[in-house]
């Protein structure tokens, strides 16, 4: 049994998320397991080298963790035989650079969406990775939540029927002011001209999960607002806020099937979790949250009564049936780490690359377009480049 | 204290709503608690006749009810002065020619939504009741319901603070037979040519629950769905549907408000109720069902975690505040048939116009028109004519 | 709109179960409700006639029940021609020589399970009906329970998938003696000589179930038992039991599907309900009851964990669907008689013959054998005779 | 006091079960707790030798547990006089030669069931264990299961009188692919030429539970399946299933009590655990799971009421008593091997030697030709050879 030790690039894991799930739960909880184990009976080891600008964070991050290599000289790490990965986790207007001297470096490139700003840039780095032969990969992470690992099982097992429709609700309310446990996310989200804006945030996570899932999105009909027009930034300081926090969308999807999506930062939630998503089939339904997914077969469909004037109230939460954990469920990203590395080192197979993520954002920029024409935009294939 | 007796000419409610909503529940009703006692102390008595073209059914419900006075000749009934107000909950088809007599006979005319199938007709038919003189008013039940109550309380306490977005989910499995307990909703209504599909029938409903409620709606987008494509009839007869079963409509209000609106026929219900409407504002949000309503002010919003990797699961649904029933909900279809027939007798306001229920008949017309176009389309005025 | 009469002689309904479920809650219950409403919208009205024994009983299930004819003497009944129909709830030793008269007298024929005593008189029976063409029937209950039903509806909508196995708990202690409430059942179940036996008494039931609802029985593998030797009778006299109280019963169905049957009159109940059946499928699985129905879809099967030195216990019960009713269930007995007799007017379908009741006789006679020979007896087919 | 070590080869412990049951539970809880105490006061000390043949393992298994000696020469460690017991739980096919060269070295031999995969070699290893004069014991962890100890407590009571009859269903579903959480039960146990098939693996529990708590088996009746035919093995390709998964039989035990047990790997599991038995007696009923144990005497017994019309539902399982814990209790395994320990270093009694463990298999062997052979088998005694 022989161990293959495979050098991981870091950069941009400096902040709350990328710390937290690409660092500490996913590269630090690899590596506490020993590695990961291939069919073979060998052993993936990481060597991880964290980037960033800010050394003191570096640092910090580097003893928690307890990673003995970090820098902020990314050309000098980029330079490394050492080290055959470049993850990139930065705020997306720098991603795009950062890539392309990755590639061009001949790193193979695995990153955060959204994986750029426009549509052209994603596309160019796609081909650029095509061209140079590097393996590439786009964190696609809701489809790895335990929740819609169920929902899958479950449309995999055909128990819905033909799908009709899905409705997801998305969001949750963002404090206008940092005043307990400081900001929920940072101001630049909510500002167009640093790249902020609910669509390019979220319609990457809307294109893969309905394709994947549901049917590939041929269309969409999207309308956004800024709510809340002025908040206060990391320095308490007022601001103007000028992206979108909500946006409404209607998306129509391969096989007739019709899809509804709300996603806002200005909303109470009253559901089971912030992400819920509802999809009905001819033979059953299922609702899917983060964690957990309900299924309601059509024989157990309950005939629906309309009446407002009965003192008995229906409860219609009591005809599903939640599909049970049949494994403790791992952290979402920490799996697909696990698969991009293999396909790295095994070559097995990782379908989540740059032409997929920048499908993500075609759909984000397209449902942009839609909102100012006011109309439906047909989404192209990008298969072709 | 005198007794002001009014006739009331009831055409159709033979089927099952109207016998049940309109017949038992409030005139009945009415007449069983004695009439309807004026603030002058005065009391209005009511004198009602049955008109349908089932001479067994309705000698079936004049049993049932004790009512002494029954016809199938409608031209006989409206050439009685005893009888001052005419009232409509025939199918669609047929409201138009009726209502046109009645306000040609001079009487006073209340009747179900859609007014007609068309907005033209609506418009002809609410100009020619103001060139008449007579009084006139429409069905809008929703408003009336105690969750819509208790939800207008809300509203009017200025406690959401502005009003951002509204959401709301309609809709539950009609099956496609009518195997137990028979069908659930007549055949008609999945049939374009006889005047079926949700959204004629349910636009009208969200039409004044939004230009009462939250803004009046200046503009919508909507996409139908055929989503299944045959049913069986009363005869168990299978037949092709060609109106729509569902609905997903974007609407844009007065005041910036955005509203979303699911309506379906093919979904199954995991929710409070089968109809279930959201509303968020700068200060709270509010959720309304037929029968309840739940607060969340800006006080008790949580601040929302996204941690699907806890096993801690945050209950969303307890943060929220029940309103209390102030007094026993008065039936819906009643308050507002108390409300029309004191406006009769006793000029008190009665808003609920003909010239309303054609706004409803408008806003089905231009989302049936924006599915075909595929755009927003805006929604004129129609208050002057 | 015309009334059909229909004349019924029920012999036999002096028993407890003649007189609860034939008499008061199918034939009285109809009678109540006007009658049978036929598609053509006529109306079949029923004319009873009670035959029997014990003129005391007669006349006071003629009292209570508001019917006026009544009478001891069963060939004037079979010789008067306002009675069509010929039912009998006898005791089964009467059963073929009563079924015999009123077949050889014209009438139609419809009664209580089992057919005969054996195999030969009961297709004799059914012999002679189809020569004389008189319409017949054998009462089956069991498949018209609400949970059987239901269940019904999970088979038909294949959400189980290919049929495995069923399994199926009938039965409850029946005391030794009548202390308090009488005896349960009459002295003669337990008397071989009197044609008691369980396997008599219920095997027609598990014959119709299985062929009905999974697949039918082509072989049977069964043991009895007298597990309670001496019992008291209706005079409290000590008597020895000479009839099999319980039997436990293998079945092969076709499709590959097997079937274990217990029944038991010496058993206490730890279950939903005196009889529950589960079946599994590839797909899924269902458990009904005499009244309702669960179902675990495939995707809901929780991963079962062996480990009984956990303090934590699962929920085995919780990962399971109650399939809601979508009408208000009507009595078994009284669908099915409903059946009949627009079976008999209105030549409507009605595939519980005397064939398929010889077929329940055939079963039992044939577990007895397998009982002796202590060997799988197969089922040979009866459907050319 | 003075101390006793007692020296233990532990051969294929490296196997799931064998890992946390015989070596985690059983050998290391012994050694933690500081060995066994004897009723002299004397202490005996366990000396434990890791037996098999992945280096890999065996390193790994030492490490985690702290055991100092392992090695992968069974010979050796057979020649080793330190060790006084030889302890088998490899797969079933490799059994015969090691306890035969064990014995033969004069071991003392305690092993997992079945002990062979026929009788002829059973018997022949109990024949050999005797020549030799080593004492011998096999795994009967269901009798020391909480659940039926309690069971035990109540039948030696004879507060449930006369036994009548055993049921018992067994099982779970095993999914057909290891999708998450890997599979559940190695490939072999579906494969008739490598040793599976639920009937050798579960009838050699079945036939001491029966032997031990209601009566020796003189007859058996069964009927085998393959419900799952094709399945995907540890390397996730499929395979044909060529051994029954499936098992449905009845036995006649001594002083007429009749069983009745299912055993299935494709079943869904509605009931308290993965096993239930119920036993009923002339004065009470039983129930046991795993853990857990409920009566109902006769006095408690309720009188059934069949009335599926009623709207009102028993509940049957409110009318039983759960016995309680009257020590925490002890795991089942290491229950076992201290008697066992005792029954060797100071030669208390223990029953279950390997001519008990022949019968075990004896039994499997019949049941498959009572499948075969579509009758019942009688058992004939084992107890002269």
């Amino acid at each position: 049994m022989s161990e293959h030790i495979i050098g991981i690039i870091l950069n941009g894991v400096t902040g709350r998320m990328g710390a937290r799930q690409h660092l500490e739960r996913s590269i630090v909880a690899i590596m506490k397991d020993g590695g990961i184990l291939l069919p073979s009976g060998n052993r993936i080891v990481i060597d991880p080298l964290l980037v960033g600008r800010n050394p003191n964070k570096l640092r910090q991050l580097a003893e928690t963790y307890g990673i003995p290599k970090w820098t902020t000289d990314l050309d000098c790490a980029l330079s490394d035989p050492n080290y055959q990965i470049y993850f990139d986790s930065q705020t997306t207007a720098l991603r795009v650079p950062a890539l392309t001297k990755a590639i061009n470096a001949g790193k193979h490139v695995y990153c955060e969406k959204p994986v750029a700003l426009d549509l052209s840039s994603a596309l160019e780095l796609a081909k650029l990775a095509r061209i140079r032969g590097v393996k590439n990969g786009v964190v696609q992470d809701k489809l790895f939540l335990p929740g819609f690992r169920k929902l899958r099982r479950v449309i995999d097992s055909e128990e819905l029927g033909r799908l009709l429709a899905v409705r997801a609700d998305f969001g949750y309310w963002v404090f206008e002011r940092g005043d307990e446990g400081g900001l929920q996310r940072p101001s630049w989200n909510y500002r167009r001209e640093d790249g902020g804006g609910i669509i390019l945030d979220m319609f990457c996570h809307w294109r893969y999960l309905l394709d994947n899932l549901f049917g590939n999105v041929i269309s969409v009909c999207c309308i956004g607002a800024i709510h809340i027009p002025e908040r206060y930034d990391e320095f308490d300081r007022k601001y103007q806020c000028t992206a979108e926090d909500a946006a409404y969308a209607l998306f129509q999807l391969e096989g007739n099937v019709i899809a509804q999506f709300n996603s806002s930062w200005a909303t109470r939630v009253r559901r089971e979790d912030l992400f819920v998503l509802q999809v009905d089939g001819t033979d059953g339904s299922a609702v899917a949250t983060l964690r957990d997914c309900w299924v309601q077969p059509s024989s157990a469909t309950p005939r629906a009564i309309w009446d407002p004037d009965s003192p008995h109230r229906e409860d219609y939460f009591s005809g599903w049936l939640l599909l049970p954990d049949r494994a403790k469920p791992d952290n979402a990203f920490r799996l697909q780490w696990e698969m991009f590395i293999k396909h790295v080192v095994a070559d097995t197979p990782f379908p989540w690359d740059l032409l997929e993520g920048a499908k993500g954002v075609q759909l984000a920029e397209l449902a942009m377009l839609s909102w100012r024409e006011r109309r439906w935009i047909d989404v192209p294939p990008l298969n072709e480049f």
